[in-house]
């Protein structure tokens, strides 16, 4: 088949706070071929800055748009999707958001690809001999203002059903030791013994590796999954002390790769247990997989990293649904409502509690278009009186 | 002073080729301060996406864009440049291109802030102590179609008074190893015995090391300076495969360089003996001056990489001025109508050829506003309606 069009769209809820919750808005990206199919992708980024690297005018030949390098190519096969990846990258050589902004174009891609052929991703990435392994969902949700939230959130998550949650952001690693250890010991108590309980530091150590390893054995005792981002994204050097001083739980961070070298960058250097992708940033499905082999092959544990609608579950679980030992899947179970209503059905948990990625063909969820109607911003931009983006139409 | 403007300008010729010319646009951003001085500094990358970073709204509070994380703040030392960068940095975590888009603006506050305490800027950067050493400009061209036009390109390099050339791209790599070979003995050839050639592969090798370690066998007998980016920017694997195999010339690469971390693995895991950074791509002079510290700490050559306007050439010498054994300069000798007007004098060779960082107040270099005007394509950006970015008057 071949492609006809390149869509870029730009929803959020009316009102944008700054709170920790990246599904307030969301960049999207509908890719049609000649045959009447279409698939659909979302990247966890920046909307505008993305849909400019679709629209900005050729600079020279290593700052082409996105689009321009697919209109017109030919889909129809997993080598197809490569081929295109490199294109793009290689065109856009010198676009530095091309990743982040690719990556909903990629996941279409495959979506497409899938409905053309068949097939769901997962098959299509992995081989006919492939089996989809179950995932066990944890429920990713930021620790309460207090112990006492915190608490009660656990509790409410327990009795939604998970047996797995992580904790983030919030107050963790801003009021000092003694709040930061009842911060997990509440999450403990609200999720019972025998629960995992991951938590989520949110970059708050910056590079300070010292303070990183003294909260590691603080949250040891409370027998934690993996402690997650201690460090700012790009502290390689962090994560390569803290690890060198063999801390008492597992270390797990990567979700702020923004291209293959930067999980590759992970895996080498960085001394993580996990290694968490996100397939909306690192420019895909394409990328994501290519780390999950790596993964694979240095014995660390892969993970998606997710906190979008379920387009972007979908996305994310079929990367690693092949492999049977990596299985966590990182679940949002809130967000906005237009992260809530943006797929027609969400990847829901079967009785077991588990999570399987889709036996339909593609991604295996279908987007809401009233949904993108509803919370569509329109964008134009005119660029000397011309205009060179006017919103399509959903 | 406080900081009371941001305003970032899209310039570029009226046709733009797929030519690897970087000069035929380019992103500037004026930075005005409440005691009228100004600051101008411009980035080598997208100019729309790195416009849209400036303009982009709220995602949540990882997603904040950079006019609004400097509107107000205050600028009266070295310290708030170091202190504005982190914080930009920290408002567009998830903005992938915030590196690209904030160089132009970090560039302008060290511009400003030179100007307020009267200081050019390597004395900013390197203390009072500091001197700054001249340095030995090397003329950046492509190579000709054909060995013999590469022959005549190059005589026409020394009699233009240079003794130093890259010759980069265009067919090298493309038509095999014999045109390869010609090619650099041609160069060799035009520059003379005694001047320096350089070489750039321009990525061409992707991640070949066995056939770049071939051509670094091949070039050697022709006394290279260094042989420039074999492999794609993020093939850190295939640099340090290839400095395993210990290459007979000295190897080059980093221009890719997109934030300091990816310098950083560079200098620690690639192997390279010159390290290329463009103050345009990385995030500023602040970014830049930080891997020439880290450079100088493990032994290996920094060099600027610039192929802007004399704003970015000014901006590039300012970094590295204070270290003598640094001695080599790019020094782009053409380049579009626009960035050769782009400020009212180029930072000129002296009688002896070198080029000094200049001593006047900031980068020493002063903006060509009628050029700015007569190259501007104005931006307008409407998301639902609504005007979020209107272009302000140069």
């Amino acid at each position: 088949m071949r492609i006809v069009s390149v869509d870029p769209f730009y929803v959020k809820v009316p009102q944008v706070s700054h709170a920790a919750d990246g599904t307030q808005d969301s960049f999207l990206v509908r890719v049609r071929a000649d045959n009447g199919l279409e698939g659909w992708g979302e990247s966890d980024a920046s909307p505008l800055v993305c849909l400019a690297a679709y629209c900005c005018p050729m600079s020279h030949g290593n700052i082409i748009n996105i689009t321009e390098s697919l209109l017109g190519e030919t889909l129809d096969s997993v080598a197809d999707v490569a081929r295109l990846h490199a294109k793009v990258l290689r065109n856009g050589l010198d676009i530095q958001q091309v990743h982040h902004a690719y990556a909903a174009a990629d996941i279409a891609l495959w979506d497409l690809l899938g409905k053309q052929l068949g097939q769901p991703v997962w098959r299509l990435l992995d081989g006919p001999q492939a089996v989809a392994h179950p995932k066990r969902p944890y429920a990713s949700v930021l620790f309460g203002d207090t112990p006492e939230a915190t608490r009660e959130h656990a509790r409410e998550i327990r009795a939604a059903g998970f047996d797995a949650a992580k904790f983030g952001w919030g107050p963790m690693g801003k009021f000092g030791r003694e709040n930061d250890v009842a911060l997990v010991r509440a999450a403990r108590e609200g999720l019972g013994e025998e629960g995992l309980v991951l938590v989520d530091a949110g970059v708050v150590w910056g590079r300070d590796d010292a303070t990183a390893y003294e909260r590691a054995c603080d949250f040891a005792p409370f027998r934690i999954g993996w402690l997650e981002e201690p460090f700012l994204g790009d502290a390689i050097d962090a994560y390569a002390r803290l690890a060198a001083r063999k801390p008492p739980v597992p270390i797990a961070g990567g979700e702020a790769s923004g291209c293959y070298r930067n999980a590759e960058d992970y895996l080498l250097n960085a001394g993580v247990s996990f290694i968490q992708i996100d397939a909306g940033r690192i420019g895909g499905i394409s990328p994501a997989h290519r780390v999950r082999k790596l993964a694979e092959e240095r014995g660390v544990t892969y993970v998606n990293h997710t906190f979008k609608s379920h387009l972007s579950v979908a996305a994310s679980i079929h990367v690693f649904a092949a492999v049977d030992r990596f299985r966590l899947l990182e679940y949002p179970t809130a967000g906005s409502p237009l992260a809530q209503a943006l797929t027609e059905r969400p990847l829901g948990r079967g009785a077991d509690g588990l999570v399987r990625a889709p036996d339909a063909p593609g991604l295996g969820v279908t987007v809401n278009l009233d949904t993108v109607k509803k919370y569509l911003h329109p964008v134009k931009i005119e660029l000397a009186a011309r205009t060179i983006f006017r919103q399509p139409v959903p």
